[in-house]
This record gives C-alpha cells, sequence and structure tokens, in this order.
C-alpha cells in the first residue's frame, strides 16, 4: 500500500508492505482521511503517537470499506461503510483498525463527509455531553467556532436545543458559521454577553479569565484546544463565586475501552442526526494522497472554513 | 431569646424577639452551633449574608431540639434532636429552620459534635462525592487536613476505602490528623507522593500548580477554601495531559431546595457511618454565648485540632 509518512518534518508517500488485520480487528481500504491540528503537530514533532500505532504514518480518523475481517471480528461485514478515530496511521491507502471503535457511515455521507466527521464529532460530542454535562435550553458559548470542533459543536448544541453563540476571529467566515446555528460575534469582550452554562475553549488560555468571569451558577468550562496559549491566571474566587468547574480532555491518548465507548455514544446520539439531516461535515477540500503537501499547506493556513479531507484513490 | 451579632466587626449577645416558624420550618432550641471560617469572613464584612436570612446574626450550621412546628412541618415532632445548615442565625438560642434541610441527629452524638457536624461533614461529603465522585481505592490528597473540613474529608475518604494523604502544616497537630486515617505530610514536595485522583484543596492558589502536576489521568481537584490565595497560573497543557478537571464549590449560596439535596445525601451515607461509630466530629473546645469573643479567637488563632463550638444554656 501507499501511505503518507513524516520524516524530519517532511511529508512523503511512500509504499508499505500491507497491514494484516490481528484479532477483533478489520482491514479497511481508506476513502477519507481526514486531517487535524495534531497532524500539524505530529509534524513538528510534538505529538509523538502512542505506543501500538505506527510511528511514522499521521492520520487520527478514516472513513472507507471493509476488505477483510481479523480473528473474531464479527460487527461488519466485507463491503460495509466504516469510519472511526484511530491513534494514528489513517493516511494510507490501508489501515487495520478495532472494529470496536468504528461506527458504520451514515447512508447520505461522502466518503469525504465522512473521513472528516469522527475526530471532529467525537471530540466535540465527548467535551460538551461526556464532560459539560450540556442540557437542553442552556448557553453554550464556542470558542473558535470556525474549527473543526467548533463547526461540530454548534451543531451539536443547536440539535439539542442549547442557545449557541460562537466567537470566530476570521470575519470572512463569520457568515458561513452562523449558517450552522450559532449566534456568532467577534471574540472581544464576549464576556458581556454571558452568561454562559458551557464554555467549549477550543483557542486556549487567552480568554480564560474572562471565561470564568462570564459563568453561570455551576457552569462548565471544557478544554480542548490550546493552540492560542496554554498558560494563563485562574482566580479561584471568582470560580467558586459560580461553583464554577474547568474541565478538560484529549482524545488520542484513550485506551481502546474508552475510545469505542465514545464510538457506541456517536452512533446512539449523533449518527441519527446525520441520518436525518440535521447535522453536516462541512469540507474545504479534498486531496489526493499526493497531493499531502498541499493539503497539509492549506490546513495551517487556516482563513478556511470545513475539514481538509485526503482521498485516497488506490 | 439571646443572639450573637455582629456590628462593626464587634461581636455583641443581645436579646431579640423569639422567631416564629414559617410554612415548612420548625423552631429549634439551639444546644450547638458551631463555628466556621466564613463566619470570621462575615465579621470582617467580607461574607454579607445572602438574602432571607438575619443580617447580624451569624452562624451556618446548628444543633438543638424542635420546641415548635410551623404550618404543614411534618418530618420532625416537638422534642426530637435535629441538625443542619442555615443561611446564617445559628449562634442563638432560637432558630428557624425549613424541615427539609434539617437531619436527626445520630444518638451517640452530643450536642457539641452535633452542633459542629453539618457544615464541613456536609462540605466535605458534597466535594468529594457529589462533585469529585471520589471512588473506592482511588488516592485522595487532603490540602490542610488539620481544618473541620480536612479532617472530615479524611475520614470520609477512609470510610469509602480510598487512600489518603493529607498535607498539615503544623508539626503538633499531625498524629492527631493521622489519627484520623491519613498518612501525614508536610506541605512541601507533595506532588513527588502523587498521583492522586482527586484532590481536595482547603487552602488555595498556591498549590495549584503542583496540584495539577500531581495529578493522575482523569484526576479532580476539588476547591473548598481559599484563604492561602485565590489566584494562581493554571497550565492549560498540563491539565489536558491528564484529562484533568478543576471543581469549585460553596454551600452558602445554594438555594433551599440544593441544600435539601446535601441533608438527604448525608442521611444516606454519612449519618449511618456516625451510628456505627466510623466518623467522629473532633471537638476544640466548647463555650457558651456569653463566650463568644473567646470562641471568635480561638478559631482565629489556629493551632488546633477540631470544631469550636458555641453551646447555649438558655
Amino acid at each position: 500500500m501507499r501511505a503518507v509518512t513524516i520524516k524530519d518534518g517532511e511529508l512523503h508517500v511512500v509504499e508499505r508492505p500491507d497491514p494484516e488485520p490481528g484479532s477483533g480487528e478489520v482491514l479497511v481500504r481508506v476513502r477519507g482521511a481526514g486531517l487535524n491540528g495534531a497532524d500539524m503537530l505530529q509534524r513538528r514533532g510534538r505529538y509523538p503517537p502512542p505506543p501500538g500505532v505506527p510511528a511514522d504514518i499521521p492520520g487520527l480518523e478514516l472513513a472507507g470499506q471493509v476488505i477483510a475481517l481479523g480473528p473474531g471480528a464479527a460487527r461488519f461485514s466485507v463491503g460495509d461503510r466504516v469510519m472511526g478515530i484511530v491513534a494514528g496511521g489513517g493516511q494510507a491507502e490501508l489501515a487495520t483498525v478495532h472494529e470496536r471503535v468504528l461506527m458504520p457511515v451514515p447512508e447520505r455521507l461522502s466518503w469525504a463527509e465522512a473521513g472528516g466527521l469522527p475526530e471532529v464529532f467525537t471530540t466535540a460530542h465527548d467535551a460538551l455531553f461526556t464532560q459539560a454535562e450540556l442540557e437542553p435550553g442552556e448557553r453554550l458559548l464556542v470558542h473558535g467556532g470556525a474549527g473543526g470542533v467548533g463547526t461540530a459543536g454548534i451543531q451539536l448544541g443547536r440539535a439539542i436545543g442549547a442557545r449557541v453563540i460562537a466567537t470566530v476571529r476570521n470575519e470572512g467566515l463569520r457568515d458561513q458559521v452562523a449558517a450552522l446555528g450559532a449566534e456568532v460575534i467577534a471574540p472581544e469582550g464576549f464576556g458581556a454577553r454571558g452568561p454562559f452554562d458551557v464554555i467549549l475553549e477550543l483557542v486556549g488560555a487567552p480568554s480564560l479569565g474572562e471565561n470564568v468571569g462570564a459563568l453561570a451558577t455551576c457552569g462548565r468550562i471544557i478544554v480542548i484546544g490550546i493552540a492560542g496559549g496554554a498558560k494563563g491566571e485562574l482566580n479561584l474566587a471568582a470560580l467558586m463565586a459560580v461553583r464554577g468547574a474547568i474541565h478538560s480532555s484529549t482524545l488520542r491518548p484513550r485506551p481502546l475501552e474508552e475510545k469505542a465507548l465514545t464510538a457506541r455514544a456517536l452512533e446512539r446520539s449523533v449518527l441519527p442526526l446525520f441520518d436525518a439531516g440535521a447535522l453536516e461535515v462541512p469540507i474545504a477540500a479534498t486531496h489526493s494522497l499526493d497531493e499531502v503537501e498541499a493539503a497539509y499547506e492549506r490546513f495551517g493556513a487556516g482563513g478556511k472554513l470545513g475539514k481538509i479531507v485526503l482521498v485516497p484513490e488506490g
């Protein structure tokens, strides 16, 4: 098979032996593999993959066809359309994935959409519902609404009846984000629009103080992204005054059983909303494996709305 | 009735009209009323009582005998021994309390013990179990183990089978705290004893960074006290690395229904442990109402283990 690899920060497409599915795994012919911020970090050597995954093949999500079953694998049949998060190795023509972390692809989704769905919707769903326990009618603030997790979080919040406000720095993207179901505002002075029951923080520490000050009683901040900065001053008196909480999370280092639980949660609560046409996966661009350099560049450049997805032709 | 009052930071014992129990309330002849840190803050004008409570009579907890029932009150009979948290007004000969926030006093407890139980055990139980979801076998660190909430938290942790470590600054108190069921250490360098699943923070911000660094995967910090400082630097990257959470809480501003829920939780999970002799309320000293100045001084001076409780004689 052909696969994207990272060597000394350079991207290459190389020939590798076809992987073989182990016990409980399926072999997937990858048809869509979304790019994520972690791929950019990994390229810069700052997000080493956990043990047990291809060390030099990036890719944290994929969609494709089942083409072989490992011993004991029984959830899917050859030919099924599947998708899921992986700890690495998604950006290749073939990948082996444990069947428990795979989900069926909703019929109406294209390969590109399915390949760009798992990471951001799993992250947003886990953050908003498993961590922050967002409830209908609550006020949700999404910091960084134009990013992948942001667009997923806005749609999920709207779908359950939360009132969603999103900050978007890039003025050119605000209308597109608003179309997903949020009231869109500039980041400056967002606190005056509070109080918020849940704040989904996808930017980082710069807003920490203002976030705490904008929390409603028993409000929750859930920190998922810190590209904008990791360290900030926390005023515990202000947090206690509203009995607030700060949660944080990452998906990648989780063990198999926890990733499988997130897949079950999506199957139960999110995929039916795709079937019903209530959610979408905005796609900014698709690229072949050979265009991987351009795909990464486009991702890093920002200023886009929607996922960048590799679509191997093999 | 006679009652403690605060005027311009001065404590007085004054004569006031007997209160009358309203709908759903009972009139309690107070036999024990513990002192708490919030009383000291209120005396300094820094913790104004919420609306609906006697503005100048301090006291956040009490135990005593039911001597009259308001309209509709049916949970208790005249003569019953009851105790509970109140939003203020506990440090008096009489107090009216809604029956839903009262609990029966375990038979083996003295009035002083019962009067010093509600605030610290409700706070510790709510923090450890409702907020931080402490589980058997987990490692619990209690910062400030010699304080009232600390001694309650240590005992509750031990009672459910958590492994408890407590920091105690005052060397002279360490043996007494250890006798409650914790391994006691000095605050300096506590992080090296981690990782901890739950950290009960009763001191404040000074340990914030080291706390985050000492969290186990999915560890929780619960901040209840900040006398040692309110502001500290939070490293979100370090928090995310362990998928950690920071909770905070205060009891006093909660509405009636939430306080009633904490009373039901204590009745269910904590009072049976008192009946069984598995928990105790350490008492440092008791004082009559007339000795209130001495009682507050003793509380403020620190260096004690156990509660200071007012025991009105009237």
